[in-house]
């Protein structure tokens, strides 16, 4: 457990648009001793807060989250983007920058008692992270921390989380 | 290796719109049992097939798709719509029934000598399935196999594989 991936992390500048500066997993996940390395430090995190299910956030989250799933063999969760859920659901709308964005979940995807880890590739100011805890909470199941990927620790994206555990693997990359 | 779960995937009528019966998996997903047989399944497949990294297709194809790659401990390749791939890309448009859609990889995903198994949750027209086989094609790397959730067998979807392998895991749930 010692392999470095950080420089799999891939920066591409002004995309989508200017200055913002991108941070593109792709060369990691093509990686198989980094990705391995990535779920099994996500497991670590996982049993150490005894979860029953991982919640994973459309669309990047799903492959970690998936991954995730498949290895500490819980049952998986999809939060997605509007429109994508077919039965009852449960949605959250947030602020962006410009304008609003909307993640939903399906009203059984949990149940009280249960103990739901949220997976995320990227933790930036935090609204989708925040949105996605609430929804969990919604379905009466308990949201009992956040890991992510990267965090881009100066914008604070913590602060929004309700005080849930946070953990992240890799910081401003 | 004899859980059923075809009982786990839910019909949605009507859904996305009239005359569509929508094939939920969330329930399957779910189920931690259910998901660990897909994914064993899966990883029989691409041992047979002797794949050394997993496509996964936008967006659900992602959830199978990642816990594939972790179980087989391969790399994992995203095959993205439009816009979400920030490094050079090779694209591919498809014929729907009304319109046409398009899907992304990155040109530097894979390369000759790599065998790509990719992924996806359903195979219904095969339009989807045909341009992911272009795209790993066009990285160089050999597309060397389908392997989808649910079949739609009424849809014809096999007729546009390029006579790559396919293996579904239900056929018309």
């Amino acid at each position: 457990m010692t392999y470095k991936y950080e420089h799999l992390v891939r920066n591409i500048n002004d995309y989508p648009k200017e200055g913002i500066i991108f941070k593109d997993i792709t060369p990691l996940l093509q990686d198989k001793r980094a990705f391995q390395e990535i779920i099994e430090e996500m497991a670590s995190v996982a049993e150490e807060l005894n979860a029953n299910y991982i919640a994973g956030i459309d669309a990047r989250g799903f492959i970690f989250g998936g991954a995730l799933a498949q290895r500490i063999k819980s049952g998986f969760i999809p939060i997605r983007k509007p429109g994508k859920l077919p039965a009852e659901t449960y949605q959250q709308t947030y602020e962006l920058e410009y304008g609003t964005d909307t993640l939903e979940i399906h009203a059984d995807a949990a149940s009280p008692g249960d103990r739901v880890l949220v997976i995320d590739d990227l933790l930036a100011t935090g609204g989708t992270a925040e949105a996605a805890i609430k929804l969990i909470r919604q379905t009466g199941a308990e949201a009992v921390g956040l890991c992510v990927l990267i965090e881009l620790e100066f914008l604070k994206g913590k602060e929004k989380l309700h005080g849930i555990p946070l953990h992240s693997l890799l910081k401003n990359p």
